[in-house]
């Protein structure tokens, strides 16, 4: 059972398989998508590294020249250092203007490869393999390629679309549960957007949703992949429409960065928060900050949200630590700024949103108050 | 006296100013350029100190929010490390995505500084500012950006058209003589690819050009913007056409790895040649390559060519010390190396080029051979 959506833009329009055991189709799929290919070189994040040894194998059996090489797992691949020494694999691996660039892994590795793939001879192809739920539903699709300075997260980028999405659905059977279920914030996150049967199916589905179920799993990353997919097509270049999809995002991102001090600044190791995590706390923040500016026309949508969300093992409330006062002053650094302004986007309804810079200093303080663990 | 002229790309066309005294008026162009923008960061190289000043100091007369950063001159400011650098004085100048970065120097410190404009917040809006004549020639008109990795030249990079280019030719005044020669040789091959009238004025006017005189220097500039602006218009990312303006670039980029490791290697720092340096040897080559493959239609041009090169005070053999077999191996790393094979670009008359693959190995050594100092 494998589906197949295409997202739309033009000359950089492509293709997102979706199915069970897709690794060993990898280089059949590669040869239809870019035909005239010369070198491949796979970088593969550690936590991934068997997919990676994988991948390698279909390509080479495909009759590919392909290499691999490994980057650390996570956001930790997501530096200069790590950049700079996958630019030079490139050039060991002999990688010229008609070669290509396969990521194999999380959305931080992705995003790591897809900047060395927009970057290498000024831009050379991409495909995204994601092993990881978060990858396959948000960070593998749209283009949105980039690495990370000390003080700001996706400050060092491009837009570079992938040439194929291969999302084989038997790399999500060896996640482990708390990556798994960080990867269902994003699905949560879509279906308060576009799709409010996508967010009841969750809600009716739960259980089988977090036992992995083939079937319901299969049907969730392909309705996730064609509303991320019909987004970007709408705005591959985040001039306006797209910016819907950084519903809690705003609060996330500035909580990803303050958990991720802690763990800099030698503070235990597990305060960390994954970014799903972290993206859920932001879309309590989200539903409550619609509340109090009298955007929300649905009443039932903050609770019905932290149900789903607690019932999917994820936070909703800021970790223990992590001051209020803090998150406001992170979230002016956030690179969505522009001209100084954010752009809230929040839920109307289940299945729709609104974006706007129109919110009141003293709502998002309260709204963090009310989130303080 | 100042011209304009409009590079053709569609929603990325731009204008190239060309003038005497235009950097005052910078602020006013940018204006006009860039409508809503928020703040600028001049990135001057340090050759050319003096005019990142007087451009900081237009933009702010402008009422502009500017800031100013230095980086070193020539191609020492090409490394990860300088652009790693110029991104933390992005975030320091609290750029955000209406931002523009203003390149003020050479063709090194244009290309750097487009590079970090291209991928800061996954691309912001830039403004060259060539204070040399290879820079207002060349490295400023086409949006080919970079740094290199130490193995290779130009190998991290993007497409990144300007929004503006401002060529004040009074920068020429103040530039060493050795460097306004180095510049000549581009316009030379500008010549050669497409412009035979503008060959025969630099033989009759070659003392007045030497002397930098205003008013001819204006029209040269203007008319070689124009030949850079057409190639670019054409074929904006190198596709097929643009290849042209390779000339001279194949051979003159293995000298100038090879020119540049002597420095490296503890050498005498004035073995190294200047990138017009290199591409002067490079068109000799191109010349004589293309007399020996029977491509040449005109019996004179190697010869009018040297010559013209000799009076410009431009090399026309190899530097004491660079071998031809070095420089043969050399050419093997060269980026414009497609599937293994490299594109030559040879004259057929002045003002023509052709691009061809079918070169012959022993022909290419023999003219290495011939150019041996």
């Amino acid at each position: 059972m494998t589906g197949k959506v295409r997202v739309e833009l033009g000359p950089r329009s492509y293709f997102i398989h979706i199915g069970h055991g897709l690794m060993s189709r990898l280089g059949e799929l590669v040869r239809e998508a870019i035909p005239d290919l010369t070198r491949l070189l796979v970088v593969a994040d550690a936590g991934a590294a068997t997919w990676g040894e994988a991948a390698l194998r279909a390509l080479r059996e495909a009759g590919l020249a392909a290499e691999v090489t490994t980057v650390p797992g996570g956001e930790r691949c997501k530096t200069l250092a790590v950049a700079a020494a996958v630019w030079e694999a490139c050039l060991d691996a002999r990688l010229d203007r008609r070669s290509a660039i396969v990521a194999v892994g999380g959305g931080a590795a992705g995003d790591l490869a897809g900047f060395v793939a927009a970057t290498y001879q000024r831009g050379i192809a991409f495909v995204q393999v994601p092993t990881t739920l978060l990858a396959m539903v948000d960070a593998s699709v749209g283009g949105k390629v980039a690495i990370n300075l000390p003080r700001a997260k996706n400050m060092v980028g491009a837009f570079h679309q992938p040439r194929l999405v291969v999302a084989d659905l038997s790399t999500l059977s060896t996640l482990p549960d708390r990556e798994y279920r960080s990867g269902l914030a994003e699905v949560v996150k879509h279906g308060m957007i576009r799709d409010r049967g996508l967010f009841q199916l969750l809600e009716t589905e739960a259980q089988a949703v977090l036992d992995r179920d083939p079937e319901v799993m299969a049907g969730v990353v392909e309705r996730n992949c064609r509303i991320k997919g019909a987004v970007v097509s709408a705005d591959e270049r985040e001039g306006g429409f797209r910016t819907v999809l950084n519903l809690g995002h705003t609060v996330g991102h500035a909580v990803e960065a303050l958990a991720g001090r802690l763990e800099r600044d030698g503070g235990p190791g597990d305060d960390g928060l994954l970014h799903g995590e972290c993206v859920a706390i932001g879309l309590v923040a989200a539903a409550r900050l619609s509340a109090r500016s009298g955007v929300l026309a649905q009443p039932d949508l903050p609770e019905r949200l932290e149900t789903l969300l607690r019932r999917f093992g994820l936070p909703v409330r800021l970790p223990p630590g992590v001051d209020p006062a803090a998150v406001e002053a992170a979230m002016a650094y956030d690179k969505k700024a522009t001209g100084g302004q954010l752009r809230w986007v929040l839920p109307v309804r289940i299945g729709q949103v609104q974006v706007t810079p129109y919110v009141l200093p003293e709502d998002v303080r309260a709204v963090l108050e009310e989130l303080r663990s």
